[in-house]
């Protein structure tokens, strides 16, 4: 993957709008739609079962995130992901909380088995909970023994290769070293900073991006979550280079936004750090 | 309408300190709830169906906004809309999506049809869905081809007091022109920065602040709503002359939120473009 | 109660990173959880009754706040509470709008009396509701004659450690002055700006600060209640300080955010004010 292979996903983007409907949580839900505008695209919540399907057929893709399912919004992801299916929408999935929840891990494998998910997008602790392998998720936040380290990339690789292999789905795990694989290949992307982790959202948000980037770079999930995971990565970099010592999570936030409105595909090829693993 | 119509429809709102309660979307509830305590009105979001008649019983007025609705919500709606009518508060209505779903079009259009609604505030795709016109709901945001324009601005001021002959609520287009009726006269704004477009929430905010208005300008919705209009324009302006390179939509977002706080009467007589058309 | 008791309370919360699961209304949801983030804790919401026992479990505290509650979410806060009792995990209820609505009051009533409550966190109208005593509560805000001014001070610490006495939580009363007492003792805290009335969020933000207090100063939630409380305002006059005559409640908001991040044992000794009653 070619750093103008990032900038021209991003080109994608930005030249086509495209809609994203997300069944999302109540928390970060407004960073969301914030996301999806300052990256390009164009959000629409809905999570009532008997508007999802309606919503869902004027959109170009599905994000589902499970931070504060309940029954309703379980349903009306099951209804959102059936009509995506039809009419060939890709599906991302967070599965935020997987391992900390029966409900939330049960839920990200239902969701997972049931529909074709083009891309799941989580922390290490969250994807171990959703392969069934052992993990430690502490809450919504990765386990300090998930976090993937230089000295274990090759290992998350070989992990994230496999479970795409098994679920057929784009897999990427974000942390202090991103990791995107589908089944055949798998890449390292360094960037981010540690304060995208002291405020809420920032992965949701992600989500979100990945959402856009694969409706508007059709037939190539992979290239679309690597680009996603990129930007979402230098633009934490951009909004942390604007830090002054008064500033914290609240200015950061903003900071963030802000630069997901202002990267461009200079920017991106600049910034980003992709590494095939 | 003078432009001392509008500063005073303003220091009404701040003398008062109106209660609004809102049964709003989860999306953009905390800048509704931000930008009533911004213009100087005091919030109040509540949706169970057990709650809502009480609490609408002490606040001034009632704002739906149907952008995130579901089951309950909507029969929260209703009891809260009935509650209103009892006692004589204004109801304000934000068509969040009508168009783009059944569920969203029928429940815009029962609420309009069941209760004695003052303002209706959407943008034109919403408008013209609700109305049963042909129109093209791109999401929640209007469709191009429903943009009005000035070549347009004679036929939009029609159908805006057409159907608010037909409805009998004040009707507010908004859009690059904003158009408010009622059944007898028609108002061009011409404020605002598409930066507001760009952002989640402006309209709903608006629709927030036209809730606020009308509550301390009893009497007089179609000032109350011609001057919540051309405020939130106005500071849309004020918060886009703050901008920086460096800035985007989480910046603006913070800055028309401050514009809100900070806007009076003297600004909002020396930049609001009102015209009677 | 010494300076460095507060600085030593803010030291465990910051060492000790306390997970706290909050079932909190939808509208300040995203400021408690980067509030949260911003003292040092980390923030699991979860409302749903299939969910709240396991998160409840893997957590060190439950905050109640009952700001948009619903039949659903009630259930949940039963459940949770519950759970809380058997861990022996501090329960924070704030018991926004009660006084506003039947549903409120009783709702509040029934978990203060069904549970274990550790601090109790309120304006003084909702708190005099709690208590059955007379009030008038203006919706979510604290009504005028319900201030606590220093002519009225002492009958504030009285009324608050006798309901202290009678429910066994320590009760904090925020407003111009900040009353915080357990059955034996009363403090009063002369932090904070009006700032913090006029965005919304400020007291659930408390709230939630006040959980990871009690969780990280096991056994002592009268330090633990007045350490967050004194917390939250010196933050708030950091804040304060920075507002330029351009900045609103966006920036405020924004600021207080940064404050929370930045505010650090030495800060708060410096600016605190306690004194007991």
């Amino acid at each position: 993957m070619e750093p103008n292979d990032l900038s021209e996903a991003l080109g994608n983007v930005r030249r086509s709008t495209p809609l994203v409907h997300c069944i999302t949580n109540y928390v970060t839900v407004n960073d969301c739609a914030n996301g999806l505008l300052a990256i390009g695209a164009s959000p629409i919540m809905s999570d009532e079962p008997q508007d999802v399907a309606d919503i869902q057929r004027i959109c170009g893709a599905l994000v589902l995130n499970i931070g504060t399912l309940n029954e309703r919004s379980i349903e009306g992801m099951r209804i959102a992901a059936a009509t995506a299916g039809e009419c060939g929408h890709p599906i991302v999935l967070d599965p935020v909380g997987a391992g900390a929840s029966a409900l939330r891990t049960q839920t990200a494998g239902m969701l997972l088995d049931s529909f074709d998910v083009a891309v799941v997008r989580g922390n290490m602790s969250e994807i171990r909970a959703l392969a069934g392998a052992a993990s430690c998720t502490r809450g919504v936040d990765a386990s300090p023994q998930d976090a993937v380290t230089e000295e274990g990339l090759a290992q998350a690789a070989a992990f994230a290769r496999d479970f795409a292999a098994r679920t057929g789905a784009v897999v990427a795990i974000t942390g202090a070293i991103d990791v995107v694989a589908d089944a055949a290949r798998a890449f390292a992307v360094r960037n981010g900073t540690p304060l995208m982790g002291k405020m809420t959202g920032a992965g949701c948000v992600l989500t979100c991006v990945v959402g856009a980037f694969a409706t508007a770079n059709p037939g190539d999930g992979l290239t679309a979550a690597v680009a996603a995971v990129a930007a979402m990565g230098s633009a934490g970099e951009m909004a942390a280079a604007r830090m002054q010592p008064v500033d914290g999570n609240g200015s950061f936030r903003t900071y963030l936004l802000d630069a997901l409105t202002n990267i461009n595909g200079e920017a991106l090829q600049a910034i980003a750090k992709v590494q095939e693993l």
